[in-house]
């Protein structure tokens, strides 16, 4: 059963990575924003994407969930000393990652090629889309001026206040041709406990994709989004914060709002059993569940469940 | 005093270390072989300029002579993985040189402006100058036909015999305008014991560097070699074979040949000194002495007895 999972960082690998281990291999299509992506030492670089690949190849750091297990930062080391910033911190084999990526762009392959083309020798099963071939950069207004998304998410570690958020590039950019026709043969569309604001919402900017999602749900398919809001906090980063900056509630309710009208479907933590008759009040199914992801058997249960309701509201 | 010295690899850096230690700071400029530079994985990749600089900053391997101290392979472990060329192998803190040489010359500076940057940040007291900014590319001629330096040296492990060599991109050169004003206020050029086909004469080749030298001559200014041969043998790599399959004799003797017009002095090793004799009917003056540079101190003695010879010519 095709199943397209939408995911930012960590959190979206976590159940990418539950979705690989209960589904059949190739049944997995993950589209990933690539609005956090940036230049560095004139290396393209990719964060959500990469995390959710190592993660689906199970090299992910299993502690902080981004980055390789096992890595060392001997490049690093060196890049301080010629003076390039450190603030965004590259170990050494994930720095490999970069460099193979940046020769195959620069030779004019597309980003979808070149992204496929290192998860095949990584071993993955199934395909990581970026959402588009085309550049989309994900900028935030703060009290500081308008930031790119890793100098406020990295370098000043989310400190500042957002007060806007804007996705450079989305308008004129183009979804990629492979994400537009796996939406079209889903037969589940899951959008990952990722932040709203900054992971998801940069993916539906990009024209074609929120389309083809009302599109898969008007043939039937199924459309249900997993909190990142647990208890009025981010699992992982500053989603609460900025939920809360940007006009919304900091809680799955406040998610669950931005979602009204792309999802029939909506999945909360068992800690916020209260808010479902709320969120039901939306318009959305509620699936309330143990969605903590601790350990792979966790992020297994969390997809299974997932699964499950997203199936019943297909019969419904 | 200014002193200039010609270098390749690991020869040519163990005679500037020497140089730079008995030298007042400053006063020692390196004209280093770019004909074995070579694009990696997209980054730009230079391996007696490395070699000779990592030397100067007293980062180099001590062991093996090139690469750094204490190097790791994590990101060429991860390039393998990916497919990528394995046969030259870069290690982690080599690799960010690479990155920062590569996105500066991108950017489109100068390769002499990039490496001085380089060599700054590593602390060096002296240029280490590229012969010049273009592209030259040495290439030789086995029974495999014509292959890239490295992909010999490298790659097949200098296995094959050379039958011919050439430096593309040679004539159509410029001489880096540094290199044309070091040769014109050197008080000293040495040519380091560095293989004298593919580390001194791609540097020879170059348009304006042999005349800058001849005029220096002409001033009165001393240009003594070092011989990289000792006993018939190369101390590191080729030299020997290359001579031989190339029509020169393997030999201290046979290195004096191809410098006759370029050199006033030539150092011959000890074990060499029944060759004192024929080299000198060539019209050189000799030097024996003890030319391993098997330890800092040996490095340093090796180039005070190199100045002392030079300085007895231009008094005689």
């Amino acid at each position: 059963m095709p199943v397209v999972v939408l995911a930012g960082g960590v959190g979206g690998a976590k159940l990418a990575h539950g979705l690989q281990q209960v589904l059949p291999p190739g049944d997995l299509t993950v589209i990933v924003n690539v609005g956090d992506d940036l230049e560095l030492h004139g290396l393209a670089v990719m964060p959500d994407h990469d995390t959710v690949v190592y993660t689906l190849a199970g090299l992910a750091d299993p502690v902080q969930g981004w980055g390789l297990a096992g890595e060392t930062y001997a490049a690093a080391g060196m890049l301080a000393r010629y003076g390039q910033p450190t603030w965004f911190r590259l170990g050494d084999q994930d720095l490999a990652t970069h460099v193979v990526r940046t020769v195959r762009l620069r030779a004019g392959e597309r980003l979808t090629t070149v992204c496929l083309t290192l998860q095949a020798a990584l071993g993955l099963a199934g395909p990581v889309l970026p959402m588009s071939d085309d550049p989309v950069r994900t900028r935030v207004r703060t009290d500081e001026g308008w930031l790119d998304f890793q100098d406020y998410f990295v370098r000043l570690h989310q400190a500042p206040e957002v007060r806007e958020v804007r996705f450079d590039g989305a308008t004129a950019a183009t979804a990629a041709p492979e994400v537009i026709t796996a939406l079209g043969a889903a037969e589940v569309i899951v959008i990952a406990p990722s932040n709203p604001i900054v992971s998801i919402e940069p993916i539906l900017a990009v024209p074609g994709i929120r389309a083809a999602m009302q599109a898969a749900r008007q043939r039937g398919v199924p459309v249900v989004a997993v909190s990142p809001i647990v208890g009025g906090r981010a699992l992982k980063g500053p989603a609460d914060r900025m939920l809360r900056s940007l006009g919304s509630e900091a809680s799955a309710l406040g998610v669950a709002t931005r979602y009204v009208g792309l999802v029939d479907g909506f999945v909360i933590d068992e800690t916020d059993h209260a808010l479902g008759p709320s969120v039901a009040a939306l318009g959305l199914r509620v699936l309330v569940t143990d969605t903590i992801m601790a350990d792979d058997a966790a992020r297994a249960r969390v997809a299974r469940a997932t699964l499950r309701f997203a199936a019943s509201q297909r019969t419904a």
